[in-house]
């Protein structure tokens, strides 16, 4: 099929297998989500591409209340020292944050606008906010009768990024960061498993996506973590994007920012905390797993509308029924519901062609085009078309049948998302079992494109940071994740690199 | 009421009557909304506090969206040099930016934290959009056709505040500001009167809010734009509340950031601009305005809980019963829907006495409190209170009565605290024809509390703003808005200051 359609017209260029970055920003321009502003790596979320985000928002904040989380917001701004505390997590980020100096602006001898009234200590913009909400949590934590505290917040955050690539990676994006308090290291251990499920769910359900699930090895942890957890997604070119993380913090920040509590034995003790998080990366992470050579492939889940009917009215006599029939079809359909919403219908009356209007929607991902025109009326029909097959794939049904079959039809998209790219990244998920495999598996094939490679390599690795940076340093290949799932990778070997022993596999890859 | 509440145990302490200041500062605390943090007038906001705001939020989108309004996200810096381009804009907030102007931290000498590597150009934290949207919206206009732009961010802005007062006046706070763009001044000047009109409704039927709305004069007018026009509220100590603003910016903006369109004749134009905005000043708003010497009280429409049941258990062997009694009943109003949402009941389970249960949601607003022990199982039966009537104010309600009359009980509570702000303002909005009667009104009166004083002032005004000026120096009373009702002050008159013609009378006030 492919093949078929690399020799037709395609709204993308270039293809995927010409050149992928370029066709990832191509999608993300034709599809109107987001563009570069001239702020140096920060980007404008579009209308298209923020009504995802809401979509995104609205479902995972159902299931952060449904598991006992409340929102909360806190400040922007953290004072310098308060980054200091934790000796790891400010070597982290030192190295990417916005410093706000001074708080006023005059106009200086030279007539231009300069900063004036320094600040007596800097504030940092939050990279994230582990630090400022520890500080907190100090205050409100007395005994143990005040835990768990589990909270989440919606915010914006800045790294400054070097490299900014849309919704992937840029200085200032969305987020949810939840952080939470706990009285025993079990139950922070389980509840940051608890939220790696809760996003495993979001992932797979809702955004299609069959992300690999694991523990990250010392050297690619959240700064100041005891444990990182992740979900890591293969796009369309076998790379890996980590698509969000769940940290166990032990007692790390609980020391840093001296959340104490009386514990019910009388004693002092210090908490076990949290943190975990997502991103507007999820919108990029979306992109690059399911779009095609047409554009932007939307999981209905998170589609902003299911459904755009485009009037056919080629004459002026036919063209008020046409339009009568489109926003009666619409109305029936909008009765009808898909994971317990109503469906999101859109009616496309812009007076430009209908072909150009097709491709519009095609562009943007939309799970279905209904087409309506004067002859359609008659026979009660419509044609309609799946985006998630070719755009020349089109089926007459009737309206009622098509009332009926909606949600079928929308679940039915949904569902092929996720088995095609869970059969993408079986495909391409590879046991390794020696180096020069290994090698061979990462190393450019047939082509001077470095973003022609292997995918997931299923290797033993003893566990040593040298072997890992070394990797790193010959192949720009680094370890994803050390996988949970004892279907990947359970049974002990030995590592293909040193040959030491190795308790189970992991899974090494290049990424976002 | 006031005076027999007074010689009774209240909650809150001081009561207004005392301190008003003291009394809302006390009231956030007792119903653990936000509090400040170390960082210098950043507040953070707690979940009761935040789930307000959730509230707010979730109504008003929804008005947006039913006007044709999209969101969207743009970057937090702005660079200088864009603030630069409007002249009374900048002007208006070089005072109160947060100017970051560097983007690492490194270990300095002293071996302390320093800011590095300088940005070649500040960047501001935004105070407003106005200049960071006009921006795009320069690159996205080019033909009519393009025209309007309607859309919203949901966004944190910062302005440095000398003198913070949590959610009314804060360095940091969340927001909503529209920003839409137009072909005719005509457009432009209806959208922004269409957007009072929302925030008009939202106030009154959401917020029960009887604000008083009108134009700025110029000395009160947003930084840049045309007219202003605003929605004040007045609160319990009778002073005004600015509670939203909505900006006709003429073609001021679209020239500093050069948004123009080539029209329908092929001539090249500059766009017509608007951006209107309400805040979390909204909900010290609330507080302010309903709140009583028990805490806060919440109109029904933005509280967290519609209900609370609250089981009285005092022996072992009747707690199964109650217990099970108070979650069927949640159930049961849980299937009952308030403006078409499911009521939002909350069982209060905590291992606490019923007494302080009790009081802990008198102190959050929440609208009904039901109590149920033993002895009302075999009634099946509850005690009901009301949050807009004395504390001790109970009536015995059978559960069936209870779960059918729910909705109109809460829409009761609603239209209540809406009429008592409405006579409310109206007792304390006087007309005032000479200057001896206005400078009795606004001086404290058999007392020395500076918060004692007449409350909305209706006069002739010549429009000079050096009579506005003086006002404000004498009295620190400005001019809240004029008034676009005509119902409230239509007639032609004598300006009591200068003597000269008046075309309506103005609303004079102190606030917040």
């Amino acid at each position: 099929m492919a093949q078929q359609q690399a020799q037709e017209r395609n709204a993308i260029s270039p293809r995927r297998a010409e050149n992928f970055p370029e066709w990832y920003q191509a999608v993300v321009t034709a599809a109107d989500l987001a563009e570069n502003s001239d702020v140096r790596g920060c980007m404008v979320i579009k209308p298209w591409g923020y009504a995802i985000w809401e979509l995104i928002q609205q479902q995972l904040d159902k299931k952060f209340k449904d598991t006992g989380h409340s929102n909360a917001y806190f400040p922007l701004f953290i004072p310098l020292s308060y980054l200091e505390k934790e000796a790891e997590h400010v070597a982290g980020f030192a190295k990417e944050c916005a410093v706000v100096t001074h708080h006023r602006l005059e106009v200086g001898p030279d007539g231009k606008l300069r900063a004036a009234s320094p600040l007596t200590e800097p504030l940092i913009v939050r990279p994230t906010s582990e630090t400022i909400i520890g500080e907190s949590y100090s205050r409100w934590v007395q005994s143990y009768r005040d835990l768990p505290i589990l909270l989440n917040q919606w915010a914006n955050v800045v790294r400054w990024e070097m490299r900014p690539r849309l919704f992937l990676r840029t200085a200032e994006f969305l987020w949810q960061e939840g952080h939470t308090a706990h009285e025993t290291e079990q139950e922070a251990r389980e509840e940051t498993e608890r939220m790696l499920g809760v996003y495993h769910e979001m992932m797979r359900y809702h955004l299609a996506l069959d992300v690999v699930t694991g523990r990250k090895t010392a050297s690619e942890r959240f700064a100041g973590a005891v444990d990182t957890y992740c979900l890591e997604a293969m796009v369309q070119d076998r790379k890996a994007v980590q698509a969000g993380t769940s940290h166990f913090l032990g007692q790390n920040f609980a020391k840093a920012s001296n959340i104490q509590y009386l514990s019910r034995e009388g004693v002092k003790q210090h908490a076990w905390t949290t943190s975990w998080g997502v991103s507007t990366r999820l919108i990029g992470t979306l992109i690059m797993a399911h779009s095609d050579d047409d554009g932007l492939v939307l999981p209905p889940r998170v589609a902003p509308k299911h459904i755009v009917i485009i009037p056919v009215t080629p004459k002026e006599d036919t063209k008020a029924a046409v339009l009568e029939a489109c926003d009666k079809l619409a109305e029936r359909l909008r009765a009808q519901s898909f994971h317990g919403e109503a469906i999101r219908v859109q009616v496309d009356t812009r007076e430009v062609t209908g072909g150009s209007k097709a491709w519009d929607w095609i562009k943007k991902g939309v799970p279905l085009r209904v087409e309506i025109g004067p002859r359609d009326i008659a026979g009660s029909a419509a044609m309609v078309a799946r985006r998630d097959r070719p755009h020349k794939s089109r089926d007459l049904i009737a309206w009622d049948q098509l009332v009926a079959d909606a949600p079928t039809i929308l679940e039915d998209i949904q569902s092929t998302l996720l088995a095609r790219n869970q059969a993408f990244r079986k495909e391409n998920m590879v046991p390794m079992d020696d180096k020069d495999s290994f090698y061979k598996f990462f190393t450019p094939r047939n082509s001077g494109r470095p973003e022609i490679h292997g995918g997931f390599a299923l290797a033993h690795w003893c566990g040593c940071p040298d072997v890992e940076e070394q990797i790193r340093k010959d192949l720009s290949v680094t370890i994803r994740c050390i996988p949970d799932d004892p279907a990947i990778a359970a049974e002990p070997g030995m590592c293909i690199f040193s040959g030491k022993e190795s308790a189970q596999r992991v899974v090494f890859a290049k990424s976002y």
